[in-house]
């Protein structure tokens, strides 16, 4: 079951106006939320934003970031962004009906770790809503804080633009399961 | 269905000497490489440790760390862990019929936060197939490294010791939704 929502999941760039339940994010949530942490601290907080103009100056915000990102960007990224179409702009960031911004409380042990494991949960009980994302990470974030009023101690792990897909791109090839696992050393092969 | 799931699953540190089929794990792979990484590159390897001298050596190498660790230790992280009697002892590492060794390539873009990512596919998929595990974290690791003829472009992120639980302990409590959601602002209530 978990293996067909796994390999359905792909990554959604581009939303539907049609707006979903907030209901049904919370219910992601109280899925994300069950995931383990170390000395079970939780670090996570989930930050709903749905306010248009809010949307609209996160998104000015982090495409000014992004603009001087992509100019320093080259190699492989470079090339693989492009072939993609991906650029400084993020119009995800104001065309989603919301966004979920995933913070991370840094003063707790293995908070990061924690985090992105609730993070992968949070993205399968997306899937299961019938809701798309993608996990968009900020190059930067004071002025993020600032506007979100978001105390000192949690940095941004992840923005999430949450949404009905309207992506047509399909999703990228993962890699043979045969090259990805070794037994007993790196390289073993399974006797 | 996935809440279910989520709900569920607990921290096991206890295992049943019974060997589970090696092929319920690799199923459970199968679903944690579907999971998003930045630029597609999925940067995770598996390591899976079966033979008992290996598993052994594991535990001798990671002790001799705890031990360390654990005479630095204080405040609420000590006392937490106190409370459930976890010492600088890691029979699990020895005990469990497996350890899943999960590798990053620290050289890819956003490579810890996508292995963390497919790491909480891979607890939930574990939890499918009827696996206990913990995500133990060693605090060092060039000797494991060595040992396990890892690559230097990696790093152990963690190791998963799997098998049937045959921990009793208690699920720990999570926070409800409302303490660990905010509406547009931190802190911001839903209207």
């Amino acid at each position: 079951m978990l293996l067909e929502l796994a390999r359905k999941r792909k990554t959604v760039r581009k939303f539907k106006k049609e707006k979903p339940p907030l209901s049904s994010i919370i219910k992601a949530i109280e899925v994300a939320k069950e995931a383990p942490s170390g000395i079970n601290s939780q670090p996570w907080h989930f930050l709903i934003v749905e306010n248009e103009d809010l949307k609209k100056s996160i998104r000015e915000i982090c495409e000014k970031k992004e603009k001087s990102f992509h100019e320093k960007l080259s190699g492989h990224f470079k090339e693989w962004l492009a072939d993609r179409g991906i650029t400084w702009e993020k119009p995800f960031l104001s065309d989603a009906p919301y966004l979920v911004i995933v913070l991370c409380d840094k003063t707790l042990p293995f908070s990061k770790e924690s985090v992105w494991i609730s993070v992968g949960y949070l993205l399968l009980a997306l899937e299961e809503m019938g809701l798309g994302t993608v996990t968009y990470t900020p190059s930067g974030s004071e002025e993020l804080m600032e506007l979100l009023k978001i105390p000192e101690k949690f940095r941004i792990e992840t923005i999430l633009p949450v949404g009905y897909s309207d992506d047509d791109k399909k999703k990228e090839k993962r890699k043979k399961v045969e090259e990805i696992v070794s037994f007993e050393r790196f390289g073993g092969r399974s006797s």
